[in-house]
């Protein structure tokens, strides 16, 4: 296969991605759950939105570049729930061999490029990838928020967990963590997390 | 409000583009339509995968954020089928005040920003709205042909409709319209497009 081939092949790949279901519903409409790839779109749009909010200057072009890809692994290890931390650490060999599979279906130098992009998004070091990393945290808690907490509900979550699990907002975004801070309060003023 | 809350008023307000259906249907699994907000992640990615096969140098960030927002305006006025010339001509001033309605939902400075950018978009005259334009252009085709020609057979597409419609990938691409042209060819001799 030439470039051009090989590049089409991944994108039509890819598209398995819409039929990975998460946790989180979407709020509008049907209530129906969210799939990783409507979640990586809104997640790309909000970094454009919220990008004077990072701690540190972020190119922005790698930062959603991050994000629209941050997810794809989910075509072969599936999506973990942000509260399952024994699922989350089993599931990182899964992910990684899973991004090797599908990179390597690009040109080699892609495939490098968007591999070290991948791993750096994981690895949450630099200020790019801790920037992405909050908005990927915050957006759940958005939506469940505005759902009427339906999926912390459904999960049981405490505020504890939300608080634990979520801090790492602020090493990406003081601003962003303040306004997470704000949610899981009135959510658990509400009832939605319990206290 | 101050920034940060209109900034996440529009963010939740944009959740609504996944409940806007298209015409095309997702590759795998359940034969459901696609809908704008999983159509636009993976336009945008599409975007970064193919970056090399612009006719002119683009700047990919400013070609993902077009990609990202082209869709939003479907929330108030609906998805047009490409092949409908009449309906998208009708369509355009019903676009133009839904986007800016949902960008005056933005700090003014963002507004102006981002308003500006969905238009350069719409006239495709940039060279970066021309690259846009024509993944935009090329994505429906791909998902059709992998699809069994389902999209085209439902709507009567012909061949010479396709050519038509799709000859914008051109000044965006040459070589994303040379595998177009293959395309249609070839979805052509299968029947799928009417000779």
């Amino acid at each position: 296969m030439n470039r051009i081939e090989k590049q089409l092949s991944l994108i039509m790949e890819l598209d398995q991605l819409k039929s990975v279901l998460r946790r989180a519903r979407v709020k509008s409409a049907d209530d129906r759950l969210e799939n990783s790839a409507e979640h990586s779109w809104h997640v790309a749009l909000m970094a454009i939105l919220m990008q004077e909010h990072a701690n540190e200057p972020v190119d922005i072009a790698r930062v959603v570049k991050m994000l629209l890809l941050h997810d794809i692994v989910e075509i072969d290890a599936g999506d973990t729930f942000a509260y399952d931390t024994q699922a989350i650490e089993s599931q990182k060999d899964k992910e990684l061999a899973a991004a090797k599979r599908l990179f390597n279906m690009l040109p080699e130098d892609q495939s490098e490029e968007l591999l070290s992009l991948w791993c750096e998004f994981e690895d949450a070091q630099s200020a790019d990838a801790k920037f992405a990393k909050a908005l990927d945290r915050l957006i759940p808690m958005l939506l469940n928020y505005h759902n009427g907490g339906k999926g912390w509900l459904e999960h049981q979550v405490t505020s504890a967990q939300a608080l634990t699990v979520n801090r790492k907002i602020e090493s990406g975004s003081h601003a962003l963590w303040e306004q997470a801070k704000k949610i899981i309060h009135d959510a658990t003023e509400k009832g939605w997390l319990k206290a």
